[in-house]
C-alpha cells in the first residue's frame, strides 16, 4: 500500500473560495453581508476529486492520500481569531465530506484555527472536534501565523504546549506547514514554506522539546526544507552547541516527507535520512503542476524518484510508503 | 590557486567587540561614555591572523580568501543609520589592514551601513571608500537589515537599485548574506542564513532584475540555502509561472558558495549546478568549527568535499577553485 501523507483539497469547488472573500470582505466593511452558509453538492465535491486526486493516484499508482485544507489558504494572518475558527471548521467539513466520500483514498488531516498573537490553546476544541467527530488522524500547524513577519514564538516555547499536549493525548501527529505569505520577501511556495521548514527544524533542534513529549510526532515537508542539504551543517552545529547527536535528539520524534522535485533531491534525502524518517508524499496538486521537461514526467510524481533512488533497499521502501505513515499517523491503522 | 570566496574576519581581537559594545552602550544611554577609537595594534592583528585563518589555509592548501568582516557582527537591525555607517567604517578598516599584512592570502569585501528602513542609497558612500581607496573587490548585501522580521523590500524592489547601480560602475558583486537574528524564530547561523539564502533566491526567480543589471553579479552563499537541494521544485515553479528556464533567467548572474558541510550535500551541488556557477568556499573560522565524527576532518574543510566530488572534472575544479572567483569579482585580477 502506498500512502501520500501530504495532499491539499486544492481543487475544491470554487464556492469555498467565494465563501471566504465574502468573510474577509464583511470582516473589513460591515456593510458587507455574512457569507451565506456554503452551498456545495456532493456531486460537485465528487467531481473535484475524482477529475484530479484521484485520478492521479491511480495514473501514479499510490493508495491512499493524508488530505488536508489548502496550506496557502489558511491565512491565519487574515481576519482575527473568529475568522480562523469560522474558515478552518467550514474548511475541514469540506475534507470530512471529501474523505467520507472517498473512504479508501484519502483520510483527514485538519487546518487549526491559528491567529497571529493567539495562544494556540484555542485550536484544541477544533483538533479534537476532527480527530474525535470527523475521523481526522492529524493536524497541520502553522509555525507563522503571520504570515512572514514571524511575530509569534517560536515552536519550542511554553505558548505552544497546551495544543503539543492535546496532541499526545490524542495520538495525532503535526506537519508544520506555514500557510499564504503576505511578506513581499518570502514567495509562498518557493521562499516561505522551505525557509520555515528550514527554521522550525533549528527551533527543534536548539530546544528540550521532546523531552517534555517523547511521544509527540511532527513531520516537515518538503523534504525537510533544506535540512538534508545541510546535514553536516546541522550535525556540526548541534555538536559545537554540545547537543546530543540528531539521531537521538529528535529522529525519534521528527519526520520529513518526500515533497522534492528531482531525483538528485530524493537521492540525497535518502542517502542522509535514516529510512525510518522519511514519509512518502507528493503535495499533488499543489505547488508545482506542470511536467519535467528533462525527464517528461511530473515534478510532482515523487513516487519516480523513490522507486528510483539508489540507497533504498525495498524494506526502506516499504516503511517510506506505508510503514512509518502508520506509526506516525497512529489513527490511521483503525482506518484502514 | 584556491580561493576561498567566503570567509569572515571571526577572530578580531576583542577590542573590536568591546568598541561595539561600547556603542551600543552609548546609544540606549547617552550618559554612557562614547567609545574611545579602537586601538588595537598590528601585532595583534598579526597573532589574530596567523593562528587562525593563515594557518589553517596552509594546513588545507587554500591560497587567499576574500576577507569580509564578521557576518553576525553586521548586526544591521541595532541602533541607527549613523550607529551603522560608524560600526561598517570600523570594521572595514580592520579588513583592510589584516589584509595589507597579508596581501597574497587575504583580499577584502565590506559590510555595508545598512540600516531597517533606511534606503541602501546611503551604503553608495562607504562602498566606494571601501572600493577605491582600500582596495576591497566586493561587498556584502544583507536582504534583510531588520534581522529576521523582513520589513525591508524584496531585493529586487527598485529600493536597492541605487547600490546595484553603483556596484556596477565599480563592477563589484555581493554576497547576499544577513546578518544576526533578533527573532526568536531564527537561529542565526542555522536558521536565519539558510532561510535567507533561498528567499533570496526566489525573490530573483520571480523578478527581471538583470534585464535592468545585466552585468550585476550576486553570490548566494551557504551552496545556495535550499535552492539545489529544490532544484526540481524551481525549475518547475518557474516554469509554471512562464519565466524562461533558470539557467537563462539567472545563471549569468547568480552565483552559489560551496558552504555544505558534508559530501552528499557537495555532490548534489555539483551535479545540479552548471560548474560555471559554483565559487568555492569553506567560511573558515565560521559557523561549525567541530570535526565530522563520520569523517574524522573539520565539517568546514570544503576542499576535501570538492576534491571528492564525482561529477566534477578537473577543469570544472579549476573553475570552482580559480575561475568563476576571477570571473566574479572582476578586480581580484589586478590584485594577484
Amino acid at each position: 500500500m502506498i500512502i501520500d501523507c501530504h495532499g491539499h483539497y486544492t481543487t475544491a469547488p470554487r464556492e469555498l473560495d467565494q465563501f471566504r472573500e465574502k468573510q474577509l470582505a464583511h470582516l473589513h466593511e460591515a456593510s458587507q453581508p455574512v457569507p451565506a452558509p456554503l452551498n456545495i453538492s456532493d456531486a460537485q465535491i465528487r467531481e473535484s476529486i475524482e477529475k484530479f486526486q484521484l485520478k492521479i493516484q491511480k495514473e501514479r499508482g499510490t493508495d491512499l492520500t493524508i488530505f488536508s485544507p489548502r496550506a496557502s489558504g489558511m491565512a491565519h494572518h487574515a481576519g482575527n481569531v473568529a475568522t480562523s475558527a469560522e474558515w478552518a471548521r467550514v474548511c475541514n467539513d469540506m475534507i470530512h465530506r471529501a474523505c467520507a466520500m472517498f473512504p479508501k483514498n484519502f483520510v483527514g488531516v485538519c487546518q487549526l484555527p491559528q491567529s497571529p498573537g493567539v495562544a494556540p490553546a484555542n485550536c484544541i476544541e477544533e483538533l479534537t472536534r476532527c480527530v474525535e467527530q470527523l475521523g481526522f488522524i492529524g493536524c497541520n500547524l502553522n509555525p507563522d501565523p503571520s504570515g512572514g513577519y514571524w511575530t509569534d514564538p517560536p515552536l519550542t516555547d511554553r505558548w505552544w504546549y497546551p495544543i503539543y499536549e492535546k496532541m499526545c493525548e490524542l495520538e495525532v501527529p503535526a506537519m508544520i506547514h506555514v500557510s499564504a505569505s503576505c511578506n513581499p520577501n518570502f514567495h509562498t511556495t518557493g521562499g516561505h514554506y522551505i525557509a520555515a521548514d528550514t527554521t522550525a527544524f533549528m527551533q527543534l533542534l536548539t530546544s528540550d522539546l521532546f523531552k517534555d513529549f517523547p511521544t509527540l510526532k511532527l513531520i516537515i515537508p518538503h523534504g525537510g526544507g533544506a535540512v538534508p542539504f545541510h546535514w553536516g551543517r546541522y550535525r556540526g552545529i548541534a555538536q559545537d552547541m554540545k547537543r546530543p547527536p540528531l539521531k537521538e535528539l529528535l529522529l525519534n520524534n521528527v519526520y520529513f516527507d518526500t515533497c522534492v522535485y528531482h531525483l538528485p533531491g530524493i537521492e540525497l534525502l535518502t542517502k542522509v535520512i535514516p529510512a525510518d524518517n522519511i514519509l512518502f508524499a507528493s503535495e499533488m496538486v499543489g505547488a508545482v503542476r506542470g511536467i519535467d521537461p528533462e525527464t517528461g514526467n511530473h515534478f510532482d510524481d515523487t513516487k519516480r524518484y523513490i522507486d528510483a533512488a539508489s540507497a533504498l533497499t525495498d524494506a526502506d521502501r516499504r516503511k517510506i510508503y506505508e510503514g512509518n505513515a502508520r506509526k506516525v499517523y497512529k489513527r490511521l491503522n483503525s482506518h484502514i
